[in-house]
């Protein structure tokens, strides 16, 4: 008889938060803090990325190394922090060539310049097996100042910025499902899913006012899920509230299930915080400094895991286990 | 027409050093400093390692483990730096089962312990490859203490820990090579292969002392030329104070052209470092202190290049490229 299979959490809960520094926040937090000069602290993300699983092998090789940097800038922005540098690992079959590795190079180069960061080490091994990525990101906060998953409360509106469910979308035409839109509002998706825009401008505006914060790589409703759960509290999301792009907005029109792409899919990279109701006016601010919208999508209650309702305050039954990145 | 195939060194100065920050010391110390708490810094290193290249498919997971994190621990303390923490990321075959994780996560606890060290984070994602494992480790030194490899000068003398050549024989042997030496030195060389001993008790105490410093990773010969390629200087070493252990000396007698292994091949991660010569007999306390022998194997001068002479002064010649891990 098989031993039942682990997931992810249950393989860091059990194997791993046993292993963890102080620094670590035991893991729940997907990041580290260690100390840095006088009044700062360091904030500390790694994620790999593979061939196969998270990135396709005929995917440009630029385009590779900005997501890879790119998915962990986004959670230095989603604690507030700005970036300061990373740590580079590659594994490379012999066929990938000198070509590969300079396309590769030169979508790092791009996204050092936009993101004002810098390469400080890195190793190079050999695999026989599929590209193998993995980036250790380094980022900067005021001592004490980041925003974590346990501090939602009772009371607090739940918020995100951008638009929800375009790269769960974008994975679906990407493998050629017909999502009935028009082409340009299908590139528009695929574009979402290929290559995340970290909110490195925003996170840190939201210091002092986000009482929790985390990015959306699982989607919505499980990751919504972890900063309840970490805050012992219940999360109520308004569905009709749920910023679309004009592409989601017409795959939904022509297939309203599609919404399970919306509440349940990842890879949107999209900052969900809480904050206080009066904190609205601030943010509608940033948004229009960032020119990145920020929504209140529901609000946090008492009690906990998460609730999705309809127009009619309905709830919505929502799937999220099993998201796929393809 | 195939292009010419970069090596690991040629890659890294071609596309990886033009996007290095100032703190990763133009990637020639496989290290960066960053600034950390008043008065110190933090060192910073990552390395990977890959099923069926680093380890083998059988090897026990917790020594799989332990090796990852001594050769990050290794290069540390040959920058002189205490070990902190580190960052991990697994990505993993679905073959690889909970026994398997549940050891490996047994082996990080054993040395978490022995190095007083924490988990800081990380990442576990699946692959349909090889295991393919990385960490990015962090140490700790007084500001500005760090011995780099740039300072050898000459007249100084070349020094090592420990004994060299044993992990290089101990893959011969671990691959069914017959030395022609007893079953019990024929176990001591594969276990220092396996299970390397990073000298981070003896790697702080060289500071001050120590003009460049690295670990022997890549074999003498070549590690000793990127010490004197960056210093700008010329190294001698004298085949005959060359320090091995009696399951080497034993390998040697049996056949003098063993001293290849020595002199070119590498996982060793023994110090490999260069100093005045009054500086000796301080070493000589640090070694009885840690139970680590120090030996001096010969002098850097003016010049470029490594060199090599045996008992009567004769240059020996040495093949250094091409060590492969096993």
């Amino acid at each position: 008889m098989a031993a039942p299979h682990l997931d992810e959490f249950e393989r860091i809960a059990r194997f791993f938060a046993p292993l963890a520094a102080p620094q670590a926040l035991g893991l729940l937090d997907d990041v580290a803090l260690i100390d840095g000069p006088t009044g700062e602290q360091y904030v500390l993300k790694t994620d790999a990325i593979v061939e196969g699983v998270h990135f396709l092998p005929d995917d440009p090789p630029a385009q590779v190394a900005q997501k890879l940097l790119r998915v962990n800038l986004s959670d230095l922005a989603a604690k507030g922090a700005t970036p300061f540098g990373y740590l580079l690992t590659t594994a490379l079959p012999a066929a990938r060539d000198e070509a590969w590795l300079e396309a590769f190079a030169a979508g790092l180069a791009a996204d050092q310049k936009t993101y004002g960061i810098g390469l400080l080490g890195g190793d190079s091994v050999a695999t026989p097996g599929p590209v193998t990525l993995s980036v250790a990101a380094i980022g900067r906060i005021a001592a004490g100042r980041a925003v974590l998953r346990r501090g939602a409360r009772a009371g607090d509106r739940i918020f995100v910025s951008g638009t929800l469910g375009d790269a769960a979308l974008g994975v679906i035409a990407a493998k050629g499902g017909d999502l009935g839109i028009a082409p340009a509002e299908r590139d528009f998706l695929i574009d979402r899913f290929r290559l995340p825009q970290p909110r490195v401008a925003l996170g840190p505006r939201l210091v002092g006012l986000a009482t929790a914060m985390m990015d959306i790589s699982d989607g919505l409703v499980a990751d919504l899920g972890h900063i309840c759960g970490v805050s012992a509290v219940a999360g109520l999301v308004e569905a009709e509230r749920l910023p679309l792009s004009p592409a989601a907005r017409a795959a939904l029109a022509r297939d309203p299930d599609r919404l399970a792409s919306v509440l349940g899919g990842g890879d949107d990279y999209e900052l969900l915080f809480t904050a206080p109701a009066a904190a609205e006016a601030q943010f509608l601010t940033f948004a229009r400094e960032t020119g990145v919208p920020i929504t209140a999508i529901g609000r946090i209650e008492a009690g906990q895991g998460v609730r999705v309702t309809d127009k009619d305050g309905r709830d919505i039954a929502v799937k999220v286990a099993g998201y796929e990145h393809f």
